[in-house]
């Protein structure tokens, strides 16, 4: 079977492993004071134009949405996000049981918009006695989206604005950053997220590392005593040069944008061969995740040969479904997705 | 310089990454859905002689302790522990954050007793109300401890049927569980642990792997709703089989133990070269970590060349330090120290 | 001015001030181990016909659901509430602080249904992997709601078979309880709900008392150990026999009752004065709270005399508001509003 | 039976019943917004002499201690406590249910000195990587303690002064605050506390109060959104007026501080009369508890009539008991016991 259920099935890039096994009998500090994680934060700084920003390695995308959102959050306060955002839906609570309550927005293709959390703001302070609910005070939002969408640069700067208005933090998961970062039409940098971002993270577990993600915290309130927090959650490995050594080699060589490039030119093609079977899009993505719906007889012929995560029942004769690229995805698999595609849209 | 300061200041076992190489690019399911973590799984229920047990698989001590501990408790439920215990002095109050009182008990060689956790039962349920102060639930111990010592079995014996006449879970951290197995002296076997605990952890950490804690949970009430906790504490890698593919490694052909024993044998050289040199020690150990209490005047020359962890100021003239070895001490730099402190001590 | 806009601006009935004064130099006990607090459950398990019953006395309605809710779920488990739920939108996210997340699911006149309740869980248990969310454990509805409303005792049954059918925990808000069982079509009483529930809560502060709520456990299972939850968050009052007496002067002579029923008698003459203006309701509510929709030019000559609670902006010339009776609301000032109703809205 | 054991076995001041009863039927906004409650807490601004500190009244000493303690602490924070401190042995684990650590330092007299407290905190920050323990943020003491005890103006200084260099909040728990200030000896007032702490409160519960207790807050930092953490711990009452009206009652004439020193006035002959009869005592408390060592014969004759506290078990011969006074101690109960120690303590 070929899998495009997910971004996570295969390990490493190769050039992570073959540093790992150079470096593997050097003798460094513990809990992430290391040479390798000084010197990725430090590449992250600079690719970043974030002097000022703090870098942390964190293992996996929930323990640093817990972590992040614990130290924005005052007990009473609360986190805005799209009703489909990961924190809302995938992470069994994880928040709430950090104590937080997350007030869920309606989302449009999987974004929320200023003009929401204005609104949500507002009707906040305007109660007769706002301590009666959670007080907001940090907007959630991914990059790319649950739905491989994308966020423009102007909408970034739109909700940066309220967030100002409104004494917000803004933090941006960036689980598959990558994927984001070189989709087609984006016009979002990292220089734009570290400046509109009082943190966000690089996704390093769907782009290629073992595991890992990079906070970027360019927020000085939240730089403070960003360690404890780390290591009560239990997010400090004693190996930390692990996370390190792995950034390090995704970044020094532009790695990291070169094979989400890739992720994203192969879900192209897919996309393409969907759209010409006729298949209609569940959201419209430029990024690595195509959400297309499928007749049910057609997707019944393609699991014979390929896996993929369901998404949606869409009617008795249609299923949508998640086809996914990755770093890892071989050329030869998408040709034959594609041509296979072919055949079956074109009876 | 060499160090000698803990036990995680390398990589992990060639091995390890050897098998990792071999299965880079296979395709799996995430989330410790993998074969790799399955054989994993059975392989160490089978060396437990535990076939009904559930082994589950985490990134670290801290994360693994919080994460067993909420799935032991109740709220209003504390954990008895050595005042010395990693969760009592080394978590960042990890535990208090799951919101779960620590009772800290007196510790002999860092260890607690059956008395004493009877005694602490007795009490509790005498009170007038009971329910004023958190209940008993849950016995924390460490195999080796933070001292490198270790309990007898007649004495987790001991422990065991405290806590059955207590209604108490027991919970051994096992971070450096192989170095306490292959211990000179040691009576306790992984089929104890298995027959004694209601849930235990071996450690891969400190023993070889990059990262990760085996969890073994021969308790049916433990086992139920366990990855629930897992996810929601940030604990489920989506390259689940980082870990398995490690613990596999480790324990089909007795690598782990043959690992853990070559570090009590260099410590057990150590050890006798500081004796030799007339040092006294802060606690006795027979495991990879030795706490001689060392002149200061010696120490300081030793430390040109050497990284010792500083324990204790003894008094003005001496110093107990942690030296630590690992599965990857080299001879040759233990020989080294020995000339040395024969040349030092003997002046 | 005269207040109808809650059910809670006046003290307590005088036979509770007199019998905290005819009581108030006896010595007893502390922590509501008092005679009185255990004449009081008594006879509260005897009228819900529930030997095997416990009842406890917490203060407010905040108080008791986190309480209650802390009792009912373990650290991955959720409560299934309407969006409008008091737990979900008046508490500043209290049972979220207790680590515990809501789901909110949509309301049809503040109520849910049994389909909901049983799709909800489907679904869940339905999921690849399940625990990536958090598992419904609790189903918590008011009776009556926030909105005035009240269930069926059939649409009860049909609830608490489909708890059955799915291992939930069913938990009723009573803090109005009595204006519910006392309001005209109701069908539901107090042995009904100590069938049914595994726990719920009868409502002393908005119903005469100066603050107190009687939780009744039917349920064994959370019966156990409740005095712990109680006294950690902060429950249990040192001169607990102050709900005692309260609890045993509302329940002793029908006192609760009679009082429920003239708010709502004076609810429903409001009511229909509010027909007869022709104003339309935001919902249909038999018990004390009134929610007509009104002009808002009436609504300002309103308001010279009377203190209504806002509820809603409809539309630029009507606003809804509430109007709430209580056990306390004198008879001519709800006839001098019925007067003014009439004159107004004849206009 | 005449009650020694507590200073909560009676209701209330006949005055705040009277003040009840005179109010009771006048309407008032809830949650602690009605005219009381601010004419409370105004008074009590002007007797701390501290008009820019806020007041707030909270129903228990537990509530008040978790939601104070949440307010001071981030989630990685802990709070100083001595060993004998009530947040540390009678809550429950409320303050760890917040998720907080609390350190206990060994106490003399149930004190803790600003020795203590530099030297934890300076132990802290010396450690190689602080993070790995919480971080100490609150120091939190008695007044009277557990003991009886009271801290001297000079001690409570010198520890003011080392929060002031450690960055620490100080919180005073003043659940028997008025029995400390009418003590004989006493050299702290109500101005002193607001002048040197963070936060304090005035406990009315045991001092004449049905229930309620006053948080004084001079430091701005802690006012901020101080009833965001209120209501979310379940400790805003409906009727917030019950509390408002109790501490104007106990306020406005110097009922307080009367009742207060009476309650000293009758534990002073209690415990002369100790003396005389030649017993030790396990504390020497100038306030309203006394706790002296009793032949356990003498004991046993004492409470065929009187009910006392047991404290502690000194041998086989002796126990330490406590003996309590009250706002409603009676003197002729106190001429009698004084008869029955005379007549027993001569024998």
């Amino acid at each position: 079977m070929i899998w495009f259920n997910c971004d996570y099935s295969e390990g490493t890039h190769p050039r992570i492993l073959e540093r790992l096994a150079q470096t593997n009998l050097e003798q460094t500090a513990g809990y992430g004071n290391d040479p390798y994680c000084r010197q990725a934060a430090q590449l992250l700084k600079k690719l970043c134009n974030a002097p000022q920003a703090e870098v942390h390695f964190l293992t996996g995308g929930t323990q640093t949405n817990l972590t992040v959102l614990a130290a924005c959050s005052r007990p009473y306060q609360s986190i805005l996000s799209a009703v489909s955002g990961h924190i809302n839906v995938h992470e069994t609570g994880a928040i709430e049981a950090t104590g937080h309550r997350i007030e869920a927005l309606p989302e449009e293709h999987g974004k929320i918009s200023a003009a929401q959390i204005a609104k949500f703001c507002k009707d906040h302070w305007a109660e007769e006695n706002p301590e009666f609910a959670p007080q907001p005070r940090t907007v959630y939002i991914s990059f790319p989206t649950e739905y491989g969408t994308l966020y423009s640069l102007q909408e970034l700067k739109d909700i940066r604005r309220v967030c100002d208005e409104n004494h917000l933090f803004l933090f941006v998961d960036g689980a598959r950053l990558g994927y984001g970062l070189t989709a087609p039409g984006n016009d979002v940098t990292l220089l734009d997220l570290a400046a509109l971002c009082d943190v966000f993270y690089i996704g390093g577990t769907k782009i290629g590392a073992l595991l890992g993600e990079a906070v970027v915290i360019p927020n000085p309130k939240l730089q403070k005593d960003f360690r404890y927090f780390m290591k009560q959650k239990g997010g400090i490995l004693a190996k930390g040069r692990l996370l390190g050594i792995q950034f390090l080699t995704l970044f020094e060589d532009n790695l990291y944008l070169e094979i989400s490039k890739h992720a994203n030119d192969m879900a192209a093609r897919i996309k393409a061969a969907c759209q010409q079977a006729g298949f209609d899009f569940l959201y419209d993505s430029p990024t690595n995740q195509q959400f297309p719906i499928v007749p049910n007889e057609i997707l019944a012929e393609l699991e014979q040969t390929y896996v993929f995560a369901h998404n949606k029942r869409i009617d008795k004769n249609h299923t949508a479904i998640r086809i996914c690229t990755s770093w890892a995805t071989r050329e030869e698999d998408v040709e034959q997705l594609v041509a296979d595609l072919h055949k079956l849209g074109g009876k």
